[in-house]
């Protein structure tokens, strides 16, 4: 990045004074090996990359499940990401990269909030059906797209720009409801429709400060000393 | 517990074959000294207690503030408590405890959800006013008290019982908003106005069984090696 193909986002970024965040497949070389990852990068308003993040957490299988409707096959082309939660300075604000199913995490947001994030930035493609039953599920799964970036904007003080791939991928409905989420949780900005639309809110950063000031004041009030299990237990005790 | 005051509780829990889940202002006496902690139980449908949690997030401040509108002075009065989150198998599921402020961090159930919790159970005393200009702010907390619980539910596969107390207390009003809330993230039942209510939902704990399999298969999909900030740093960096 840039290539041919999107050097003409980036040349786009520096005459509009804008920046950007966009998810591509990487191929990657490292140590001799080609790499994959499911990866995003921040663009600023000079056309610079400042920021890059590898997905960490990969949905679905590593290999075809037979029964299933619809396949989610993330685990088996790409490898899980090696750059940790980012969060840089940059366009204004502290910046905490993430992408889809890294929202549903609440270890996602919490990481980049104690590394300063003040604005979450995701993409995401999310399939609006059960891909296990093929169910129709379009009501349900947006509800847990909001609530997941609302959850983590309110609990993080952070703002939380979710930005959704919406119509129809490889046979699939996506969710869309692309959302800007203040640090109370509450939709600053969000889409009304499953097509292509522009939204957009001018932040204010400083709607974060009581929150962080009082009730998510981490210094005061997190309780790490009882939260030992969250990092050193994976799976469920027993 | 139980005192002369709360016998009948007990008693009535055997006669009626229900369990509950109360707080209280404990004044405990461990190695000497005499401590307090804001406390639940847990009782089963025989009258035994079968569970014990002292809260670990305390909200507020240890001295009152003198510009604050209304004070909350929980660390003032109370000790951080010192028996964990505490998972306990009775009345036919494996219930976590938790109360109060507890909910608003996911801390709280996800070491629940890591220790087996399949139902978090919380009381709360929530006020509705922002205590430190003394602003109205019913809807809007309203909002937060159900966003944590949602999410804690969603994120946790867990069914969440999420009771408070309504009314006024100590010339302050409460958000009330008693809820049991599926492991979908959903209202399951959830009182109808900020008067006395009785709310019931015959739970199915088989109703989490896709999400821990799938989404959130723990084992399979935290990434604990990413976590670590989490339990080693209590603050935000810089």
């Amino acid at each position: 990045m840039p290539s041919p193909n999107t050097q003409k986002l980036f040349d786009a970024a520096r005459k509009l004074n804008v920046g950007f965040y966009v998810g591509y497949a990487e191929l990657a070389e490292e140590e001799g090996q080609k790499k994959r990852f499911n990866t995003a990068i921040l663009v600023d308003n000079n056309g610079e990359i400042v920021g890059k993040y590898r997905k960490i957490h990969l949905p679905g299988t590593k290999a075809p499940v037979a029964e299933y409707a619809r396949q989610q096959l993330e685990k088996r082309y790409f490898e899980i990401g090696n750059l940790g939660f980012p969060v840089v300075e940059a366009l204004g604000a502290k910046i905490g990269m993430a992408i889809c199913n890294d929202r549903r995490w609440p270890e996602t947001f919490r990481v980049l909030a104690l590394k300063g994030s003040e604005v979450t930035v995701i993409g995401y493609n999310s399939v609006a059906v059960n891909r296990h039953t093929g169910a129709d599920e379009h009501e349900l799964y947006t509800y847990h797209s909001n609530l997941t970036v609302q959850a983590g904007a309110y609990q993080n003080a952070n703002w939380v720009v979710s930005v959704a791939k919406a119509g129809i991928e490889d046979g699939s409905p996506m969710v869309g409801s692309s959302v800007i989420v203040d640090p109370n949780g509450q939709f600053a900005a969000q889409t009304k429709s499953l097509n292509d639309e522009v939204v957009t809110h001018t932040i204010d950063l400083d709607a974060a400060e009581e929150s962080r000031r009082l009730m998510f004041n981490f210094e005061k009030n997190r309780r790490i000393e009882e939260y030992g299990i969250i990092t050193s237990q994976r799976g469920v005790s027993g």
